[in-house]
């Protein structure tokens, strides 16, 4: 696994990214209290919000609803054009599953609550000329401390490893 | 985009593949008559068939379940380990959804119907280990050549082009 990347300099992370970020923080909060993995997700298009999603593992019994996809899917069916001009904000670093869902889509931004809990596809994203933003957010990090502390076993499986 | 791989040699495919390859085909036959994308996929662990899947943009409006996604979906919660034991088989080589999918549970191996009229993941999947099997079955490339000819604009939707 590569190493993660550092924080993004402040100044790149508008108020407006700032404010979808908390939308995604959100959810993973919703999520953790449905006894959930607490990862969360907005869609947003050109300062529009298309959708918010969290990991439904748990809650739908799912293996492919990550924050990020669960996010995409319930934007519904978009035309190319509209992913191309979106960011996607997600509160932890995209698995591969999620990556490759916004590389299929084209989905040129992802702004990342933090990458210190998990980091994966950073390398390969970024080398599909994809901007990587990471904001390194307490809240964030405190979500996913507490879950793979209280809850491994859901962890590992959410990310394909052995228990 | 790299160019497709060449057929696997027959000797590779044994019949067991054949008939798990066959429940994707069907799959996708059923796809097609329900007006939506005729791709089909099948999850197989160890000889036993754990789901089977199909596209669903249009019967589901999805935008996250292809053959290979609603496969892996419709297989349910499962361990690290059965999926490190399985194979994926579809009729259509995978795009980056459903490849950064196999590759986030390490799904060792996938069956691939055809890649002539469509491929993108398939030297990325190689890069990191998967072994890939291409039947070149002339009845996926059929079902193909009839989606990109009578549904054109939904197939593109599927994959992310611009219409």
């Amino acid at each position: 696994m590569p190493p993660p990347s550092g924080p993004t300099p402040e100044s790149i992370i508008t108020d407006a990214d700032r404010n979808f970020l908390d939308l995604a923080i959100e959810q993973a909060q919703i999520g953790w209290e449905e006894g959930g993995v607490p990862i969360g997700a907005a869609l947003v298009h050109d300062g529009e919000v298309l959708a918010v999603g969290r990991n439904r593992r748990v809650q739908m019994g799912s293996a492919i609803r990550h924050g990020e996809t669960d996010a995409i899917e319930r934007a519904g069916r978009l035309k190319a054009s509209v992913y191309r001009n979106s960011v996607l904000y997600t509160t932890l670093s995209p698995c591969y599953m999620c990556a490759g869902t916004a590389t299929l889509y084209e989905i040129p931004r992802i702004v990342i609550g933090e990458n210190r809990s998990f980091q994966a596809s950073e390398a390969w994203l970024a080398s599909n000329g994809v901007q990587l933003d990471v904001v390194d957010d307490p809240t964030c990090i405190e979500l996913m401390n507490r879950m793979m502390t209280e809850r491994a076993e859901i962890w590992n499986e959410d990310i394909g490893e052995e228990a």
